[in-house]
């Protein structure tokens, strides 16, 4: 059994994975860290293995705490990885991203790929059919706009993520939902479109926690598997380890 | 003589109109404002009144350095406009924008109208060929945007604006670059295109700090003009001082 741990900028992530099967997920704040893990273990005592993907603020105190229990494989760099990396700046490149190509490498071979992660950040990460990553975008996501309009303005109201009513947004506070919700979907399908334009039979994966909100209201036809970094991860936690 | 003065989020703009004429235009800080006056005043002695659009946060004491001098008009929702305003919060609609859709209903008073202003927001106003102003959206602009992937994240550096290379960036740098710049312009192609759809004969006007930097990189064809606001601001102090 792996257990996967997904740090983010916001939110933890705890999954539990036997072979390719999810056996249990859950999602918490940082400071949780060590009460959430021995919940986890005591409920699940024969994890051997973990890997640890941090993009945020995960302390090595809070590491040292699954540490002691497991063999533990942090994810940077330096990992092997399934692809061609060709990304000037590999040392740059978040931690996430490589989990994410590598589920697209795992899943889908022979596909031009893109893969985009909507969360705290939005990610556009495109990799050809000949498993070379290229690189790709990084965009605010949702609630960062949301707060951006608020923290860095000097008069605008601090929102909680709504779908606007109409495109027209009739209020202030109709307006700024659909600036931002109407915006990162044209922003989406827009950049979808450009990748379609460009490279034949494009895969397109939408993941991250804004992946269900965001699915049904594209134009383009996508996949959304919210778990698509978690496989990733597990992936290269197996690859790294035979 | 008209004298103008625009605050923004981050600059002060006065702008001086000799009847529908700009003779003069000059951008700052808001710490320079009453230096900055005393400046143009000796230059233009004949100035005798001005309009006051704040989004900002001038300071009582800022606008008493121009009251001793000027009959001053400070804009608000008070102010008569020559449109319908079927906002339904018109005590929070921006005063910016107020004037924004004035100069729109001035110079285009036979079209169906979408204004966007790309400044520190990036703001969308609709007026239909009757003169009526349905309302928009509002996003973060492009500065706001690099703030925002910097402020509230936790590893990504703060950039300078600079246009991508490629929608692929292949480096940190440029997949931000690529985000932020790419995104906005597939962000407002994909508003206009909307608009477009539903509303026949759309003229599209793209103003604000942004737009000289955004206009030929657009697929749809826009006019571009800088001075629209202040142009507003001319309109509507005639229209409420004769």
């Amino acid at each position: 059994m792996n257990l996967i741990v997904d740090v983010g900028n916001t939110y933890v992530k705890f999954a539990v994975y036997k072979r390719n099967k999810l056996e249990c997920k859950t999602s918490f704040e940082l400071p949780e860290f060590k009460k959430q893990y021995k919940n986890l273990k005591k409920k699940y005592p024969t994890i051997k293995r973990a890997i640890v993907s941090s993009v945020g603020r995960l302390s090595k105190k809070q590491l040292e705490t699954i540490e002691e229990d497991l063999e533990v494989l942090e994810l940077s760099h330096r990992l092997k990885v399934p692809f061609k990396n060709s990304y000037k700046t590999p040392k740059t490149l978040g931690v996430d991203r490589i989990a994410l190509v590598s589920a697209s490498v795992d899943q889908f071979p022979d596909n031009n790929v893109l893969i985009i992660d909507a969360g705290s950040c939005i990610t556009y990460d495109f990799i050809t059919n000949e498993n070379e990553y290229l690189g790709g975008a990084i965009s605010p996501g949702i609630r960062l706009r949301y707060k951006a309009l608020n923290n860095l303005t000097a008069n605008l109201p601090l929102l909680e993520t709504s779908q606007p009513k109409s495109i027209i947004g009739n209020s202030t506070e109709e307006s700024i939902h659909s600036g931002v919700i109407s915006g990162v979907l044209k922003e989406i399908d827009g950049l979808i479109e450009y990748y379609k334009e460009n490279h034949q039979d494009l895969t397109v994966i939408l993941t991250g926690g804004d992946a269900n909100f965001l699915s049904n209201q594209l134009k383009n036809s996508i996949f959304a598997n919210s778990n698509f970094l978690l496989e990733g991860l597990n992936f290269l936690l197996d690859y790294n380890t035979k």
